[in-house]
């Protein structure tokens, strides 16, 4: 079938929206953090910055404990997690339900852990009986390694559950909350999580480049007493060096993102981390409500709000999902991601986290609809749209 | 004394200089493209950028070696060529004449290698033959990691006559060239450097928060077959995810820095490397020459173009170079370093690389004399800046 005329993009305006799941949009004002003058980080100018920027985190993580500002990728966040907590020969239970519980499992295996991975069927949350099963067949372990919300499969398990499990036993929680810290409910010292880990990139609003990480004391704990395989990631460098009055980084860090840092995290805070939550939710409860208006079918059985995968329907012969999410960008200026993994091709995913509004998720909804139609997939133009409208005003 | 009239800071239009060496200023097109938009990382645009930032590395270190790009403080790559190449248990040189030499000792004990402390006095360069000394007597090293440009004492050492050295023995060179690659002479290929590191935040003119790293064939028959301690920073996953035509990082990278290295490498390579040497180096030479005029002494026996460390007189009653170094920031807006370790309060540090420029230590120098009046130091107006302006002229 032919779409007929459809929203042209402009030759010399052609606006670009982003909808990966990481990087996310970058407020302006954040931005221009990044511009101003350049300056140094031995200062007190500095360490007030550290200081603001770690109070904020421990109000969007749900802690009193310290959080540590790490300048790197969240994956560096994750190693210190493991290299700090896992020496060689203890073991770790590792839950693989996609690509970056799989990366638990690799960070263990490069520093010699005894890697029990807990195999979990992508698009499935792992459950708390699932992991006291678990802990049950291996009383030795010393940490669990869950993801909050999986970004490969855009699901999202019950940490809360899950945390009360783990406490009950002498092993670590350790949650990667990089695609969800911020986005969905986290409360860190009220659930007992013992390491949360999160990048700047995702819901925090801000360009990819730092990490951030924070331990309970039970971590502490054993943190201390541990044989590590750390020295740029050494949590106890970054703990004796945040210690005030220094607020301080062990390593030259990346302080005109931290400066960044700062304004967008006033910004989460002037808002209310509650609000942020209840939004993001309700900008994922309309995309799939939408997906749903257009005869699709959300990926997950446990939907992450933080980001939303969709089935790629049958298209005209040989398109794939890459196709779709391609026609998004090059003519509608709308970048959603593809599929990793066993899912590239089949499933195409919209971040609804960080700096996204509900007139965003029209425009994702909009450009979705006429590039399925282009592509060969019948639309009823405007079904899409009125039915994430109908969400987005409830 | 009493100093007299002297500049005044401005109420409301007070001007900063950056001198410390590193962060050092960044220009404001460099800045500028970190506050453009945010954009995805999985793209051709970004692998466009990777591979002219890769390319212009390149130039810059004077290898056709891959030269990748850590997202991280220089020391991220320092311990990636420590971690990825050491195994537990083998031996490696550490020369040890300031605190940045000290962190290869650090990053050797932390991943179990035997290291072999080679301690020179702060202030002197590490030889050729002493190198050879310690090589004969631990023939069994398998690498030796130096400091080019020792920040926390100004010195230099000579790397090519070094490199000669350790190449006629089965151990590789390793160089630390955070404070230098960009400002010195270096040429890694044709003076057969095995690896050098190199950080953002000093000569190429960019703000902390990207490392890089170059191997050489020798470096990566070592790499190759060492069980290393390394994740996030496993050289063999980035030479994996940077091979052509993928010019990927394995991990998300802080892709706004990577644009705004693309932006400050053009501006390096259009000026030309030999001609910046040479600028960097005629600046230094003002500095030191305004140092004298003075009456004060240049620190290092072998100093850097990079960095110049200045031995603080005698001041007034209980006043310590980190005074100085206060007075000239908070009155004159001109920001030095001071020592570090034993020489805290001994020295103040002045940067001549990166994105500096003749006026600039004219305006340094006259902080200086102004700064120095002012604690009680007795003073020629005009003697610093004049000698300086001879050099600068010359």
């Amino acid at each position: 079938m032919s779409p007929g005329p459809m929203p042209q993009k402009g030759k010399f305006m052609f606006k670009q929206r982003l909808f990966t799941p990481g990087p996310t949009p970058v407020p302006e004002e954040v931005l221009l953090e990044l511009a101003r003058p350049m300056f140094h980080h031995r200062t007190n100018e500095y360490r007030k910055m550290l200081e603001q920027v770690t109070k904020d985190l421990q109000y969007v993580m749900g802690t009193t404990q310290d959080v540590f500002t790490i300048t790197g990728s969240g994956s560096a966040a994750m190693e210190a997690s493991v290299a700090c907590v896992v020496a060689a020969g203890e073991k770790m239970i590792s839950v693989r339900g996609g690509k970056f519980g799989e990366r638990w499992s690799e960070l263990g295996v490069a520093f010699g852990a005894k890697v029990v991975n807990l195999d979990i069927e992508w698009g499935l949350p792992v459950t708390a009986q699932q992991i006291a099963d678990a802990l049950k067949a291996n009383p030795d372990t010393v940490a669990v390694y869950i993801t909050q919300c999986e970004t490969s499969t855009a699901t999202v398990c019950d940490v809360e559950a899950i945390a009360k499990v783990v406490a009950q036993t002498p092993a670590l929680l350790v949650v990667d909350g990089i695609s969800s810290i911020g986005a969905l409910p986290f409360k860190m010292d009220a659930w007992g999580v013992d390491i949360a880990v999160t990048g700047s990139q995702k819901a925090l609003m801000l360009p990819a480049g730092l990490a951030f990480i924070a331990c309970s004391a039970k971590a502490w704990k054993k943190i201390s007493t541990t044989k590590g395989h750390a020295y740029y990631l050494d949590l106890k460098a970054y703990k004796k060096a945040l210690t005030p009055p220094e607020w301080d980084n062990p390593y030259t860090p990346a302080n005109l993102m931290v400066r960044a840092a700062m304004k967008a995290l006033s910004m989460i805070k002037a808002e209310g981390i509650e609000k942020i939550w209840a939004e993001t939710h309700k900008r994922a409860e309309a995309i799939r409500a939408a997906a749903r208006a257009l005869g699709l079918v959300v990926y997950s059985k446990a939907p992450s709000d933080s980001v939303t995968a969709i089935l790629v329907p049958a298209l005209a012969e040989g398109k794939t999902g890459d196709d779709l999410a391609k026609t998004m960008t090059k003519d509608y200026g709308v970048k959603p991601a593809g599929g990793q993994g066993k899912l590239k091709g089949k499933i195409i995913r919209f971040t609804t986290m960080g700096y996204t509004d509900s007139w965003d998720i029209l425009a994702a909804v909009g450009a979705l609809e006429c590039s399925l139609a282009k592509s060969g997939y019948k639309v009823e133009f405007g079904a899409g749209v009125a039915a994430a409208m109908k969400v987005l005003a409830s």
